[in-house]
């Protein structure tokens, strides 16, 4: 039932793991979804387990480089020291797309895009680590880092900077309207879709400095992708 | 260094594994704090662990029941008869409220308001699970219930409600703008925040029929939510 219109080389790995097995209509097994998932997000959420085996679900700042998937955070963070280890990890992408407003309650719904990858971080270091730092920023504010002083190399020691295979990763999308019982259809109800997305409209100066000086490039870039 | 504004009855448990220690600044540790962040979400992440200690992290709609939260879905689904077992788990709600422009790439970073809760789910049955159904429903579009048909029996069937109660958890928040390093504070850079939220502004009927009638109240009330 996963559809791919890509070639085998881009195919997602349908291993036991990432098989979508709840409405395997919505899997899509392709990269271009996955990196289209991925690169459109600015938050992803990073599950890992314990010694006691206590899972925890973590809010972190990521971003998609070619075939892999760069966390980072201080050298003291328990969650990326735990991740280090090579500890098993699932990080999650979610859009929340719209509400889905059916005739009946049970047949309403939301649209998403959601994104799991699967696997083991390893710690970058040195050249490779300081450039994974500059593609974060980058994601998170377009071009930012032709804008400003380079890292040091103290900030840069204190920043560890973590890496995930792009190998294995389910995709799953829900689009489009409602999908209501034949028989509630006649009934005199409203039914249809609320889109949603997440936006930004302005720049806020952080100080009076800021206040006399242009919205920088990147900033303009950052408002136009959420507009 | 995690404050309270409310009495002790309202303070989150301060256990091991719902300590903030990253940024401890950044905790809230009242059930006020926690009832807002769940109340305004959409979507909560769910992180269980499977069989081989593979960690999963999965989107669901929820909502807030008094000292509850509740998820349901498919009684087919993996992810809910897994947490039917009351195997651990960690539900995390995060809103994206801002990307925060420093003037160095170092001091980048992103407001947000997130919950953690921590626990095991326990199924609900008969009356307090068609009850909490509703709540759900009405969480994601307010009001809807009263605007529909009762949920048939066979689709109570249909479906596994879950609780988690809130009795442990951590919110943590950052507001506000760049915490520049004092010698950056004299480059000719912008530095702000670019606010963000999730939105939505319209109503899309879903087919020919839903288009003659007027948008309910519950999808009014959805918008005005969101706007």
């Amino acid at each position: 039932v996963i559809t791919s219109d890509l070639g085998d080389e881009s195919a997602l790995s349908p291993t036991e793991r990432s098989t979508v097995r709840r409405h395997p209509d919505r899997a899509q097994a392709d990269r271009r979804a996955l990196d289209a998932v991925l690169d459109s997000g600015l938050l992803a959420h990073v599950g890992f387990v314990d010694e006691s085996g206590q899972p925890f679900v973590i809010p972190v700042a990521y971003a998609r480089d070619g075939d892999r998937l760069l966390v980072h955070g201080s050298t003291g963070s328990r969650l990326l020291r735990h991740l280090a280890t090579g500890a098993p990890a699932c990080v999650t992408v979610t859009h929340i797309d719209g509400v889905v407003v059916a005739r009946s309650a049970f047949n309403s719904s939301m649209n998403y895009r959601s994104a799991l990858v699967f696997g083991s971080f390893r710690r970058l270091e040195g050249d490779d680590a300081a450039a994974a730092v500059d593609v974060i920023t980058d994601h998170l504010i377009p071009g930012r880092v032709s804008e400003v002083r380079a890292n040091t190399k103290k900030e840069l020691a204190a920043t560890m900077v973590l890496a995930l295979d792009l190998s294995e990763a389910s995709v799953k999308v829900r689009a489009g309207g409602p999908s209501d019982e034949p028989e509630d259809l006649e009934a005199p109800v409203w039914a249809g879709v609320v889109p949603t997305r997440l936006t930004a409209s302005t720049a806020e100066p952080g100080d009076s400095r800021a206040a006399l000086l242009p919205i920088p490039e990147s900033v303009r870039t950052l408002i136009a992708k959420l507009s």
